[in-house]
């Protein structure tokens, strides 16, 4: 046992009146609801980045954070390893998730990036095996070097879409190797500083060569997982491919992958692009995209990611809603993509983000369940759309009628239809009652 | 003659120094410019709603506009294409548009509306004949009356989707009668107040029938104008299923209409979406959907639709630049979608707005041109991308190797990729240079 | 008895597990919480224009609402009251609040309106004798009619100034006569749509000299209520000069005028402004300027007003934190300036709107109250500042030391800081346990 | 002389038809304009932190410039004072400003980081007067380092307001010696990153003191140049105290400190407060507060600070408009607080930016002149608020009348204003012909 967290014992289930300053209030993994244990509904993961690779540097200030793991290359890399099975322990969640550089450092090359890369990988197997933790995803980071500065499938050199290639290759093989059920793509540098110095579809054809690359390799070596793409509007770059979930379908239809990849959806993310989060799924839901959830919230007032740990139980339980309404995630979670803030210096303080977390997405898993149990809200919905079921919405679905058709149908019948109440209030309050 | 301009005459070209509170300064219809007149490029048209129709209310006030021929039913109408047709040879612009309630009076069913459509729109026509001004477009208005208030092709009533076809086929006919060469759908009404009532899925079926059906009737009578559709992200719905360029493409796939339909891009819509105006008229040209623009601005600093008059000539030459790129709007045009401000009372207001959206337009027509004719902005851009035009990058791009062949080509070449400047500002003052 | 509620009862507390789709399952007026009635800390009040003289109307589309009222002149005012009255009987709330708009007719000129005016304040005067039901404010519209487009205290032409005042004359008295509790002052129309024809200086000389004979008007009649301010950014302006408490404290202080007046804060508002709520009222409080608040909500994907009930209880818990450690509202309240949907075209939505209101704001007080009966939420922020309380803090605080000192003093004693954990994920957590 | 800019030399004026890449074609510093040399109007400054100190990271990757000064310590410090003298003359531009860590390496101690500062100053003060530049304004780095992660001078921890202080008076002082005209408070840290750990009225408190002792002190030693405070309405912090002018008056006037501090105001940092640039100039330049300008841009369509360099020509004519109407910015300056992009690696970035950013500001002040000197949209102004300057509108203004008195007045003379044209497209016409 390292120290890191001297003093802390695993986080329990208290139970919403508990007094203490650190126990899981409504997050009751073993308790069942809906037919299934409340932590196979959510499957929690740890995010590696965030967690232990953060250092509080913003803007406009560096590192606040002091880790006894920083800039110690590969041996830093073995004890940061250590603490974050030591966390998985104490926050008691299944999963977790991780970049290639935030397990092992970077090498001056590929192949001793690589190198590094398997030691770790070798350490992590060992260490999942006895804990019996398991790997949501694993993704490679090809945005922070500044190699790709200027995008990486999407780059203008094809040199830097080959070493992206050889980046991800490792990384798919060894999260292949480790379980994961997941292979998670986010391109923060595919996009576009300036339009100016930018060919769109030439980028966007690179970036559908370097996603079916990773298709067919994944199913070359037997990966079953799913393959995600995460949206992000913008930021690094002034402007993302990836978008939104709308745009990410568009795009893989395309080119003919929209049955290979699914989308994992984070809640900032959906709020930076001008969207609510449930918005984000109702549309990848009903597109069969809805893969996984990178759990967090975005502040309300500012203009870029900040990635809060997330606090809104409503929220959540919309989330839950659509989630539960196409049977759950499947090999998907709620991974935390969340970090304590820059003035969080101790360890205690990354429990109290990732209690906050879980309490919120327990709660929302609650509330949805309640809501979709009693019935009601559903039936108002389907009442809502009856008419499309049968007569007139279904001879107009169905292709039966032209538009001179319908039209002549309307001067026949008198067709003069009248607006019905949405009753909007009404629904709100239902949600609130279960929440 | 009616006197609404009394006083008013025909708007000229004068040249930049011109002293005349009322003239072009840029815009000069005749003026060869990259081997067309430049009335020919910009192909502008006057948005009969904006001009004619607009009241001057806003949500916390009233009207604020004095037209003769508003509450006049038909017989104001025919007023309102008096002065329109007067409106047109005073600002001196070849094309128009319109929705069918700005040209005439809403009637108590269908029948009623299309017969006054019928009157007023053969008034048109002979006023087009004498006077050679053509029409850009036509469009159904299907979000003005209540019966749209919960959308109308994808309302959760049939009867509201089969009204609204009954209506756009009256106006899609009239259209096509007119010599129209587009045909265009706004769909303002079509997306969500709430979530909490709404089946995404179903309404977006529901909104793919109803273009197939436009399209199919299209065809029927003949109508070889383009087919357009507007994106909006929001506003007056929460959330709208026409969001944005690529949204619209990724709806078209899923339905098969991908080919049958482009779209017709507002500055304003762009804004609001996240997007700059530049952006999406280069996803839309990249994806062949760049079909017409609606020229206007947003107010940079309100939430909403404001469609004040373009002023920026740096933004339309970036428009133009990849318009020009495109080989031009085919049968498009660039649509004054914009209002004069409510305190704007006066008949020669409605000229000034349209004067300097005009003047801008030159301005960027001319500011690309000269962009292009000089050459080394393309030749910037050709050069940074060569990499892809043959070896490595065609290897890849051309699907000659696998992931697993190129990581290994990293490895045995040493690939180490090492980044060249993206020469932002070198870029921007090359445009500021032409501008 | 009018007919336009008929089939609905009062709402009555039934408690969070009631199965009625309309009660109140969380506000209970006469429930003792923190030592006053619940009702008496909130203080809930329905706003005369958006409950009964709302159309449903929006930028792209007119009237939805049917009322037996609308376009009735005088006699449809008289039916408007006797409904509003009834309703405030079924939603059993003690205030109201109204602009003299929403309760008379306009007429052609000044003297006709308040003639209008004076006929229904009686009867309102009557119905709240009869009634017991209470005036928490009066205002007068000075933004919808057309002679307001380009301000009123702040328009260019002083007579429009005239017009303005002559209005407010007759509405503060008005106020003052049926007991009201405080006179309202929001400056839609006091900013500009363009800078380009803008005095600043000015405008804020006139708005100033507005505010004076406002004040000393009520000093004069023995009006003792509260005169408050209600910020907004923008909207229907592109910029207005009450943008938000700290924009408004600066211009009462510019004028002398800062103990005088209070603001009237509204969610909505302080989000469009890019603030939270919490942060509007704790400047406020901190500035002993909060005086009363405007219930709802803003869409947080939409860019303008949009006047949603609140449905946020963690939202308003901190709203109730803020208003508690002040000792209350005084004679302010909680007004909702909240409107049902223009889909929401049923009588019974108007009673939905405000029992998510109610329950929302009863949640968050409740909410409030324990966080700080609990107590350790106040002790961490005394804690965290306790440094000031003493020695160096109060040193620098008092003045005793100058900048030389200071340094003199750094030097001297080795003094080099050490950061401390922020802890804010444990206070989300804290706050969350009490919600 | 460094190599660094090998190949580089200095930038002349050619004029707009110039063909060089790198050549001023509107700035030329030496054209009298308005009765004096351009140079004069815009007195332009470089940002020693941008232009020297930039590595070019972002939030998703580190380091992406190559400089030679970097992590060499005092003696990094020394070539890249070299280099940014070589870069001034290379620019031509006679002022430059800097925080104290951009130009010296911080110390384990403020005594440590004091001395170093000393060195560096004492060379940048040789080079200043072999080179004949100048320093427009000193600032102390209160935000980098992590002691200052929970504010400065509103630190819950008065030891580190105490080392604040230490620091801007080595700071203040140096800048004095080195005859800067002016010293700027920014106040990133100067607010909070969530209310619920925080006193708005204690840390407001602290602010005031701090800002009084930097007055007080300047007094003492005797600067007499500008105190400039400069408003951000956030980033790094969720909220920031100096919000935009309108805040920073509010707060100035009730610590009594509204005549000695004037703002420095950043294009940016206006727009992030969802203000125009040159709304905070007119604002400023009406409360006698609009000391001098960070001259920059923000994407339209990022929600944080780009500090991208200014390319609209339009928007700085507006802003000169208002230098212009108030004689200057005396003391102040232009100073570009903007950066190359972080893919712009190459020197001759550096200078691209800049030759950007002064042609820019070159074409926006003619374009201003022209406007002012032409006179018609002085003269409209002056017009449309005519009726303030005698009868009603100054017995208004002059306090003449009361409510009462202004009311019976509407009466007894039947006013009933009728509202005029705002002429808002014919005035955005007005300027565009002459920018």
């Amino acid at each position: 046992m390292t120290d890191f967290f001297k003093g802390l014992s695993q986080v329990k289930f208290e139970g919403p009146q508990s007094r203490s300053p650190l126990a899981y209030r409504h997050y009751n993994k073993d308790e069942m609801i809906a037919g299934k244990r409340m932590e196979d509904h959510i499957r929690p993961a740890i995010a590696y980045w965030h967690t232990f690779a953060q250092e509080g540097g913003d803007p406009f200030g560096g590192r606040t954070f002091d880790r006894p793991w920083f800039d110690k290359g590969l041996e830093g890399a073995k004890l940061k390893a250590e603490v974050a099975f030591e966390f998985f322990d104490l926050i008691d969640v299944p999963f977790f998730a991780f970049h290639d550089v935030d397990v092992a450092p970077e090498g001056a090359t590929l192949d001793e990036s690589n190198k590094n890369l398997r030691v770790i990988g070798d350490i992590i197997g060992q260490k999942m095996q006895q804990s019996g933790k398991k790997l949501l995803w694993g993704t490679a980071n090809l945005f922070s070097n500044r190699r790709y500065m200027a995008g990486a499938a999407t780059n203008p050199d094809p040199e830097v879409f080959a070493y992206a290639a050889g980046q991800v290759k490792a990384v798919l093989e060894l999260t292949h190797e480790l379980g994961g059920e997941n292979y998670v793509l986010w391109g923060g540098r595919e996009g576009y500083e300036t339009l100016l110095n930018t060919k769109i579809g030439q980028e966007q054809d690179q970036m559908a060569r370097f996603l079916t690359l990773v298709i067919e390799h994944a199913e070359k070596i037997g990966f079953t997982g799913q393959i995600l793409i995460e949206p992000k509007p913008q930021e690094p770059s002034k402007h993302q491919y990836d978008y939104d979930v709308a745009t990410v379908y568009g795009f893989l239809q395309k080119y003919g992958l929209e049955k290979k990849v699914k989308c994992n959806i984070e809640v900032g993310h959906a709020f930076l692009a001008g969207h609510s989060f449930e918005h984000e799924l109702a549309v990848a839901s009903s597109l069969g995209m809805l893969g996984s959830v990178d759990a967090n919230r975005n502040d309300l007032q500012s203009g870029w990611d900040t990635d809060h740990f997330p606090n809104n139980a409503g929220e959540m339980a919309l989330a839950f809603y659509y989630i539960l309404k196409q049977g759950g995630l499947g090999k998907g979670g709620f991974n935390f993509d969340a970090k304590v803030r820059r003035q969080s210096l101790d360890a205690a303080d990354l429990l109290h983000g990732h209690v906050l977390g879980l309490d919120t997405l327990a709660r929302g898993l609650k509330g949805a369940v309640a809501l979709i149990e009693d019935g009601e809200f559903d039936k108002l919905l389907d009442d809502r759309y009856a008419g499309w079921d049968n007569g007139l919405g279904q001879d107009i679905l169905g292709g039966k009628l032209s538009l001179a058709d319908i039209a002549a149908k309307v001067q026949a019948d008198g067709i003069n239809p009248q607006p019905r109440s949405g009753r909007q209030e009404y629904l709100e309050n239902l949600v609130n009652r279960f929440v």
